[in-house]
């Protein structure tokens, strides 16, 4: 199922996409906390803008360096363990939201990721057990600020800038992510392609390291790498993130 | 104004603190979003239990190295620019509950700090401005697995488990924080203790800085640095914190 929140009018609504249809189906409340009940209602695709398809209440926790040949473009290893930092929900903005490059950086960089939706109170899960507290998958671009990730040291201003996190369109909640691969394109001309096998440390084991620490919440958002090849983005540019199965994440710059 | 979140009975309230009949004047809502009516009741303080005063919906943005003698202490520079970073909300709790040792780290410390309560939503606030966006003041423990910090590189990790940001007891809306002292004592021994006016990064160039980054929004918590003498905590240790005209925030450790 592919869930999408949208504004339609005056109305903000969550709804499931038809995809045979073209339509939404509109949801009562938000499917993460209030189930699968429709209003009755249905609006065409036409009609719809997406938007963020969920703002954390909590956290939106970040791996680095989870691709083996983007760990060392940059001339890192390989972590032994997953590299996790925060991003803050302030730096979310949805599908074909203009990225605001900040006046403090000469150097934004995209990051097209897949992103992990949870969907349950989780904490010391289990790797065999991780896949549970997941609600569905959508796409992410860690935005970041490449001369002040390298000058702070400490990457939180890098990556946290307000529109520095792109989510969308939708959130997949049963897709299948075996064989599928990652590819990110800025006006059209492909800058990243990686295959999601090639991950250093699974999406169960990110998930369980993740929550031996932080208690993971119903809406945190786990960024899971980004492949290599990232790169510059300037005004006037166009960057899409398209993940096989889930679609296509576009965001102007400005 | 002292404001404080506390449990009695079955309830959760926010109230007024009166000091001179000790007891709280209880709140319809949370001040900080609802304004002060009362509901007409007084709950003495014996009875009630003082919670976080704040949960952060948004972020907890620290400030690193922020006194000249702690930066010093392990080495660093006093930094050029405040060097920010995020913890979790999840990692928040209130007075007297246990900050527990994660078995990752074989070193945890204790950092007290002065922490502003964010009151308005704030984006490129100019310095002069900024104490216009603040709500209050109250005291953290900027609890930090000394181990897991340098190993990691980054900090989210080693400062952002469950229980390591005790906030409270109470916010004070209207202190006057000139010639303020801070102290950390564990179990009654005095481990750290500065002056407010040592911090390299004042409170409002924090936040101007700050909010050039992150919108910045209700609730939101600034955590502004911790002076020299940060140490260890054992199992059975109790630490408190104490702000000239804030009280004490006191957690036993586990």
């Amino acid at each position: 199922m592919k869930i999408a929140r949208f504004s339609h009018g005056e109305t903000i609504s969550f709804g499931i996409l038809d995809e045979e249809e073209d339509e939404l189906v509109v949801l009562k409340g938000d499917p993460l906390f209030a189930g699968y009940e429709p209003t009755g209602e249905r609006v065409a695709l036409a009609d719809a803008e997406f938007l963020a398809p969920v703002i954390p209440r909590s956290k939106i926790v970040a791996v680095g360096r989870n691709y083996r040949e983007h760990a060392t473009e940059f001339g890192n290893d390989v972590p032994a363990e997953p590299l996790i930092f925060l991003k803050p929900n302030t730096s979310v903005i949805g599908p074909n939201v203009d990225i605001v490059l900040p006046p403090q950086s000469q150097q934004v960089e995209h990051e097209g990721e897949l992103a992990v939706v949870i969907g349950a109170i989780a904490k010391n899960v289990k790797e065999e057990d991780a896949l549970d507290v997941v609600y569905g998958y959508t796409i992410a671009n860690d935005v970041t600020a490449r001369d002040l990730q390298h000058r702070d040291g400490q990457w939180s201003r890098a990556k946290g800038f307000d529109t520095f996190c792109p989510l969308g369109p939708v959130i997949d909640t049963d897709i299948d992510l075996e064989g599928g691969t990652i590819e990110t394109s800025v006006n059209g001309e492909v800058r990243q392609h990686g295959r999601l096998s090639d991950m250093v440390f699974s999406i169960p084991a990110i998930i369980a390291y993740a929550s031996a620490v932080f208690t993971l919440l119903p809406g945190d958002v786990i960024l899971t790498g980004t492949p290599a090849g990232v790169g510059p983005l300037v005004s006037g540019d166009r960057v899409d993130v398209t993940v096989s199965g889930l679609g296509t994440l576009s965001n102007p710059v400005r």
